[in-house]
Formats: structure tokens, sequence, C-alpha cells
């Protein structure tokens, strides 16, 4: 099965931090890879989001799934 | 400020599409990053994640937020 | 009050476990229900999501909430 | 490879809607399936949360992915 | 029935904008109230957060629901 | 850098919780401010929400974040 998920980074796991219901991953992504975003239209008009910009993709990490 | 999300990817974007309430923007993230993940600690056993693994970060684009 | 996320799927809680700031709560869903997701529609494309296709529906198990 | 989002519900595609960024795919989940939802220990405690309880899982449509 | 996420704003709606899978609905929060956030451990501590301090809670609005 | 989280509400840190991966911080928003939540149109008919309604904005811990 595929998922529709499609932002998928490769990278290597760095270390894991165990807790009792959940643990943390840390995952050096070293390679380049393209990424969706689905944000506001008004915030990219606010922050005037386009073509050729330099931007930083920003996640909070209870949303960043692992595969293996 | 400084924001608790810590996963900051560096990239260009490579495209923006409009609709009327959101918008996708595609970013190609050119630098290697550190990331973190928190995913239930069953996640972790159940997939056998463990330091040096190749994995992948899979992030629903929903959930990605774009800094400029 | 009724609450904007529509989608409530029946169960019986199978297990709780108690970390010292979340908690990790086992449903078993028992009960047929519908459920709609909202993803890009590239993903709808690229995966050739139609009326009629078999699917699973997934779920980061941080993304789910509880109601009693 | 396999994910750590390990909540997946089995289910026939009963529509899909097309927008011009996002889509809605309503799916019927026809077939019990065990799910965890990660929650704050604090909502456990408060809803007196415990083993055999008939609750509801709620899900916002955004946080839902579709494997097919 | 309660539901596990605990965090409830009161406001009145400024405006709502329809697309065609998804809506905006601006609310003005008019009412202080006590809300949490769970955000890892290593942010809390490279942040310096700490009882009594002035911060600002950030949301995505795709992660935001409205009850009424 | 300026993120496309748009939804930025002041308070003052009530109290920290803190667990070995995660942490829970208490935050008393006390000015009113204008946040915008993106739910599905079919959520925005069924509940009937329009301009000038009370409502409540309601927001899972987990997908809330901490600026400071």
């Amino acid at each position: 099965m595929e998922i529709s998920a499609r932002n998928g980074l490769k990278g290597k796991v760095e270390s894991v931090k165990l807790g009792e219901v959940v643990a943390s991953v840390k995952i050096k992504v070293d390679e380049p890879g393209m990424i969706t975003a689905v944000i506001t239209r008004e915030s990219v008009e606010e922050l005037g989001i386009s073509e050729g910009d330099d931007v930083k993709a920003i996640i909070k990490a209870t949303e960043i799934m692992v595969a293996k």
C-alpha cells in the first residue's frame, strides 16, 4: 500500500530516547528532497511566499512519523 | 521569539499553488538537517527502530509550516 | 456544544497506559462508521483514489482524541 | 517500508471531492480494528477513562491519511 | 460526551470563508483561558521555559477545531 | 524569520511538567486575540457556523507550540 502523506525525507537514526508512552527519534536528514506544505492562503499572502524564496520548513516533532 | 517546534529544514520554494482557503507550497530541501520525531514507544519497538538505521521521516502536508 | 471534528468511531477501551505527561489509550473500534479524510489533491491523483476503492485510513496516535 | 503510524482502519471509499489544493475522501470503515490514541494524562484522569469504557475516537479530517 | 482535548477558548466568529473542501473560520478570542501545550522536553530546556514566563501559544490553523 | 502559523495567543506560563520525552506547559491566555481555524466545509455547514456566533476554539494539547 502507498500512503497519501507524500513527504518522505531519507536519513539515518542518530538516537532514540524511550519514554513510557512516547519516544523521540533523532534523524539526520542527509539527502535533498521535495516536500509539500499546506498552509492558509492568507499566510502565503502575508509572508509574501513565492517561487525562488529561501525558506525553512518547520515541523512539530509530534507530527513526524518514521518509516523503516 | 523562538518557537518550540525545533525541526527546521532549509530549502527553496519550487512552486506555490493558491486555493481559496489553503495553498500548497513545494519546497526543495537542499541542506542536510537534524529532525526529531515523537512517536509511540510501541511503534519504536514494533519497527525495531534503533541508532544507525536508514529510515524515512514521513510528514503529512497539512502539518508542515513555512518560515520566511 | 457540537465539535467540528465529525469523525467519531465507537469502541471500547482495551487498555490505558499512563506516562508522566501523556497516556496511551487502546480502543477496539467495533462498529462500522463513516470517516472523512482531507489530503492533498495531488495525493488523490498520484494514488488514483476513487469511489469503491479498498483503502486504509491511517492515523498517527497523537492525532486521536477520546470522548467519554 | 513500515510506518510508525500503526492505526490503520480498513474501509471502502464512498466518495471523493476534489478542491484545487486539497480533497476530501469519505471512507466507510467496515471492519473492527484496534487503534491507539495518545492524549494527556490529565485528560485521562479528568474524564476518568479506564478499561471497558464505551468511548468514541474523535479525529479531525485533516489528520487522517489514506493508503491504497 | 466530553472530549479529551481540554483546550477550549471562548470567542465570537468574525468571519467564515468557504472553499470547496475546507473553510476558514476567524474567531475573536475574548475571554482569558487556560491552555495546555505538549511539546518535547528538549524544547522546554532549549528555550528555558519556566513558570512566570511571558510566552505565546502558537497554533497552525489546520489544528484548530470549532465547537458550537 | 516569520512563520506561516499565524495564530499566536499571548499568555503567562502557569506551570511546566517534565516527562522523559515530552513536557506539558500550562499557559494562562490573558489577552484577547484573533485566531483562524481551518475545518471542512461540511463541518461549517452541519454546525451552521456563521458570523457573530458564540463558539469555542478547541485544540488538542499536542498541537500547541510555545514561543518565548
